[in-house]
């Protein structure tokens, strides 16, 4: 019954693969005109495919036919050759490629399908923007560096499942078509046409889907799995993201750490080829945010912040001693070798700080001759000289200082730091620095509306020594909440759940979440809880972070085959489009004029 | 900058691990309360994780007070203990589990949480409707069988991700919000909130896009990818479901049957241990249809069908000869050693044939004495011996002739003859037939809206040589597509595509899919083709399904972590819901009154 069927020259090896050892044989390559050099009597084509570039040789002494039709073979032609692996002329040898030393000279030539000219170069550097590369993805995939991204992200991908597999978790799909428990971010909705007026939300995160996992039983959960959420995308968000998706029963923090870590460890060895020693260090929310006013701190450069607020506590000048004494914080680092700076690059400096929503920016130039700076007639020569050797400048340091309230003081000097470490050229691109923030607080205060939110998510566990402080106040309850930080980029969070439905009722309440509310959102949790559900824990990895991360890349749209523009287009294929009314009908919606 | 945190006693070993090289040792159990029995002065638990069950033991003699602390231990308490295995007293072996060689004698206990009595008992069979157990997915998923079934999914997306590694692929992951194509099945629809009154589509399969990265050059690519469709739920189906998707370039149809058959002889290998060998039969669909009625036919038992048109097409008995001369078909096959039917029997096959939707049966008892059948006066004994000669029936069996539309005729037959195997039992279940299904109609007639539909889907090539033919008509006009079937179930189905730009326009036009409709819905895919795509096909696994016969499971909601219903509903958290009008506003959405 079997058929043979012969359309094509069907290709025996890829563009990549022919060596000294093909030399003689009769090969047949599929792939694509990568660039086509007329030299007189010969034609030479690099011909490409995902694999690699062969040259193939057309000579009208060899085939005077096949000659004359390579003549109109144009760029990005996919052609099938057959031909014979040749040894190229001493002297001719490419050593860039991995086939440099042979060529094909070419006795059959099928033009399997032509194209028209290209929008852009098929090559790493090429110049057009952005929108214009996702309009034509599929030309834009072809590019070197694209075709790695993805391979790197493959290759990931699966030395993540490989890891997690022998480490007996079970990868389990959990739904996409979900319940909208708006709490966080906004859902995306699904209309659902059989049950009228009703909608399935996609997830944000399986979250509630891996703990009740837990409370089955299976032990060890991992997803690698599509999450979404409906936000005003900034630069580099996606309303599609995809996540390493992690939960364990029967652990606490060291179990999620030591398991993330050998995650890490595998991932940059397989993949870089870079050794980095576990276990990693662990800051305190408080202390990263001390230290590097950030809670995802890169620490590849210095700059460390100094908490000034002791030493300026009873100082005269009213900005530092007021703001110390009415619960804020006063705190500086140095730049170094920046005393240099003209009045007019202070002034811009000024302006930055004040742009990041502080009051102020407090400098002091470290020179030879003593102090100069605008507060001076504030500050004693004493308060100068202590603040200096807190912070440890020398002569030609500039000191850059702010007080506000704790959280402003320290985001706004950690994003100052940042900038430094770009201006000194400090940011150490080939270092790789992995750290654990732990102790995050439980609540978040929201000005907005005036209310708290869970800053991990709500079925966070509060630390054990908090459960009884909780139950009259949230403030100063810490989270048992985790964030794996690399280079300065939160690649992971996660946290301890809780996991008996009277805490989780607390936590609830205290978010403001009435019983019937969080009966109609939450209530299948809280019933399996009652079930004998397991202490347990998990994270999720940010995967196409990692990704771009990994591949040194400046967005995740390079990391992501086809990805959205931040309005949400995905300028390939035009969507969202507009559907038929036919199509709303059904779904029982109109859209509001 | 480590801390130590020991919240509770954890695990040294699981539950399934300990054997008689353990005796002696102090080791520590996390896990849940399966069964205890309390005999007089002792109590004995079966201690239960996802790994297996071991016996502890609280005595009073060895520790009075966590004696008397195992008596309020109730099924799916969650314990964690610590004790010392030991040697079961001779006799008190239990041969069914691993660990029936040895006991953990108790020396501390924690409840790390109380369980109420669940809804049903955590064992393989038990009473309780389906609706029941989705409720209390949660416990449900305790089962041993469900629990089975999960990591034999998990076991073979592994599998299937290691051949597809090991074979050059690359896993690339597509949108899921993507760009409505109402082509084939309803989209589940997302509506934008950036985008007013635009909508994305959830992918019915990511095939424009697993086409558009054969453009790009990723000639071999695979995803193991969640798929959805908006249909009225038949019985097995669901809303989402899970594919393994496979392309590949530069190939014909030999290409993929290899590389499909290579899949299925590993995974039954690894997950099964059971050898099959490659290359699968190949059946054309019109061989498929006349022989088992079906175009996944069931082989594992006989009863084939066999053609009786040329021998009817004259007899006088006009319900034969007519249908033969109009252009239908007369086909037939054996029930053996049914013509011991009685009246009332034969009457209600009559009735099951009409409500298949046939015009009628006739049918013939094959006797000793000659035959009996109430069209005797139609048939000369010279048919009727033909008839039976053809079909190849003996004394004691049944002959089932049917007469209709070609189309009619073979799959009511089809259906009758899976009726004959389950009545016969004839259906080995412990078999495995796979095979190819071929050379299928590239359009098929919707007698509904009139007009034509493409069977596979619309980028399906036809065969090389009905290209011309095509131009005029689509009558007979075959196509590159085809099916894997497995015991009677398609588990995959693909097709060759179409890779230039002029044929898809044409397979379009055929269609009565205009120039802008197609511009509009696939302009980019017709874009994409203009600037050299390679030949390439493929082929979609239904995950589910697969799974379900892997694992004989006759539901593949038993597949499926969580499910939803025949009415799109998950049971357990209430999904699809209502949302708040807010959030409808913001999506410019009203419902439709």
């Amino acid at each position: 019954m079997k058929k043979t069927r012969n359309a094509f020259l069907k290709r025996t090896h890829t563009c990549g693969e022919l060596r000294k050892e093909h030399i003689g044989e009769t090969v047949v390559l599929n792939g694509w005109v990568d660039t086509r050099r007329d030299l007189g009597g010969v034609i030479f084509i690099d011909l490409r495919d995902r694999y690699g570039i062969s040259q193939i040789v057309f000579a009208p002494q060899h085939h005077e036919e096949i000659y004359r039709r390579a003549q109109t073979l144009r760029a990005e032609y996919v052609i099938a050759v057959k031909g014979v692996v040749e040894h190229r002329p001493e002297g001719t040898y490419n050593p860039n490629i991995p086939t440099g030393e042979v060529d094909v000279i070419v006795q059959e030539l099928e033009i399997l399908n032509k194209a028209e000219t290209p929008p852009f170069h098929i090559q790493d550097r090429v110049d057009v923007n952005e929108d214009h590369r996702l309009r034509y993805r599929y030309i834009d995939l072809r590019r070197p560096v694209m075709r790695n991204n993805l391979l790197m992200r493959h290759k990931m991908a699966q030395a993540a499942r490989r890891y997690f597999n022998e480490h007996n978790f079970i990868e389990i799909e959990t739904p996409v078509l979900m319940k909208s428990t708006p709490e966080g971010a906004r859902d995306f909705l699904v209309p659902s046409r059989i049950n009228k007026g009703k909608f399935y939300a996609l997830p944000q995160s399986p979250q509630t889907y891996k703990q009740i996992l837990m409370v089955s039983g299976f032990d060890r959960y991992f997803q690698i799995v599509k999450c979404f959420r409906d936000e005003d995308l900034r630069a580099d968000r996606q309303p599609e993201f995809t996540q390493i998706d992690v939960e364990m029963s029967f652990v606490e923090e060291e179990n999620i750490f030591a398991m993330s870590e050998g995650l890490m460890v595998r991932l940059l060895k397989e993949v870089l080829d870079v050794e980095v020693a576990a276990p990693f260090d662990q800051l305190t929310f408080k202390e990263a945010m001390e230290r590097y006013g950030s809670d995802k701190p890169d620490r590849r450069f210095g700059l460390e912040i100094v908490t000034l607020s002791d030493i300026v506590k009873n100082v005269s000048f009213k900005v530092f001693s007021d703001t110390v004494n009415n619960g804020g914080a006063v705190a500086g680092f140095v730049a170094p070798g920046c005393a240099s700076y003209t009045r007019n690059q202070l002034d811009n400096l000024v302006d930055l700080t004040k742009s990041l929503g502080a009051r102020g920016l407090v400098y002091v130039k470290v020179t030879e001759n003593g102090f100069e700076t605008p507060v001076q007639k504030f500050l004693s020569q004493d308060d100068l000289s202590a603040i200096t050797e807190a912070v440890g400048a020398v002569a030609g340091d500039l000191i850059l200082i702010v007080a506000d309230t704790w959280k402003k003081c320290y985001e706004v000097l950690g994003d100052l730091r940042l900038e430094f470490g770009k201006r000194l050229d400090r940011m150490q691109s080939n270092k790789i620095d992995l750290l654990w923030v732990t102790e995050f607080p439980l609540f978040e205060w929201n000005e907005e509306d005036k209310r708290y939110y869970a800053m991990h998510h709500p079925f966070t566990s509060p630390r054990e020594e908090d459960i009884e402080k909780l139950k009259d106040s949230v403030e100063g309850v810490k989270a048992r909440a985790y964030d794996l930080v690399m280079n300065g980029n939160e690649i992971a969070g996660g946290s301890i759940r809780i996991h008996t439905p009277e805490l989780q009722s607390l936590v609830f309440e205290k978010l403001g979440i009435g019983r019937k509310e969080a009966d109609e959102k939450f209530g299948f949790l809280l019933n399996a809880f009652k079930y004998g559900a397991p202490p347990h824990g998990g994270i999720a990895f940010g995967f196409d972070r990692m990704v771009m991360l990994f591949a040194g890349m400046k967005s995740i749209r390079d990391v992501i085959a086809f990805p959205k523009t931040s309005s949400g287009l995905s300028l390939m294929d035009g969507s969202p489009s507009e559907v038929s009314d036919e199509q709303l009908k059904e779904l029982h919606l109109k859209i509001r004029s």
